[in-house]
């Protein structure tokens, strides 16, 4: 029914995540709608963004020099290492505000089943930045398999280098209720319980 | 916190229709994930349709040739016309599946306190296109004050052509509920309240 061109426009606006038929469309109509100078615009922004982003050289965090943002910023605390699987979860740990130390994007997690092992991950940089100044390694993957066993496996490859490797505490979320939470997280909750001070 | 480009992006993509902070940012990220082939897909898909795609010159839909593919069809009836205020309404229509007629995109409706008058619409060439052959208009502008208002200027024009001029039910909507309804929609479903055949 749509023109080939505008058909295709929406196919390709479907590969974003969570999006359908229906808001494809929506946001097809509206890129047509832009104007010249608008659409000149938004289609540089996509260009230039896939073109001048790259990886961190120290961390892997997302870049458009040869260092990140948090590399590059002086008063942070290269001594506390964070690692994460993406870099996006580095903009979720930015949003607590209290972190002042550095990160260590993997880019992505072991997972034998799906072939990626530890070699395919930055794991080997992480080595390299670890040295007898480093006080802690947070490692923040998430609480899945694959990033539980990565953590163990950090863990362990870390101890014969002699630093505190610590994990961020899994538990019930705050503002969720106990009768929507799985059975794991709540063992996990229980597991890591704490006194009331 | 963002690289410049990457903000940049997010900052574009916000310009699709309800597209928030968040939802930008997993955008930004797809689009900067994708692999190369998928990267230029996506970028000449945007930069196609924006080219590619114009006004079909009878009907006003949007076309990549001269005509529009309902125009070009010629199984539907040329003689009964559904006018519309956006291209997007045509696919809206064409879900219904058994209009076979054909359409006429006003490009809006007229709006005096936006300054949208009778002239800034392709109203001229809907009466170019109406003469003794044609059977019916369906006037199909949106159920608002601005929609309302085209219908009724749309009527009073054509009356003088000696056409049958007709505008779209208004009543509940189908699965709608009662006491969801608006005034307005309510007193229209019970004007025009029909015998149970």
């Amino acid at each position: 029914m749509y023109p080939k061109s505008l058909q295709k426009l929406i196919d390709n606006l479907r590969l974003l995540p969570g999006v359908g038929v229906k808001t494809a469309e929506r946001y097809a109509f509206t890129v047509l709608d832009l104007n010249d100078e608008e659409g000149a615009e938004f289609i540089s922004a996509i260009i230039n963004a896939r073109t001048n982003i790259h990886q961190c050289k120290i961390c892997g965090n997302l870049a458009e020099d040869d260092e990140c943002v948090i590399c590059k910023d002086q008063s942070r605390d290269k001594d506390i290492i964070c690692v994460v699987q993406q870099p996006k979860d580095i903009i979720a740990m930015e949003r607590i505000q209290d972190y002042r130390g550095v990160y260590h994007v993997l880019n992505g997690a072991i997972a034998t089943a799906k072939g990626i092992m530890p070699e395919d991950l930055n794991i080997k940089s992480l080595l390299n930045r670890v040295d007898k100044s480093t006080k802690e390694i947070i490692v923040a993957t998430n609480p899945t398999l694959e990033g539980e066993t990565t953590a163990l496996y950090l863990a362990k490859l870390l101890s014969e280098k002699d630093v505190n490797v610590t994990r961020i505490a899994h538990g019930l979320p705050m503002g969720g209720h106990l009768d929507y939470a799985d059975e794991l997280t709540l063992s996990k909750a229980m597991e890591n319980r704490q006194k009331i001070k």
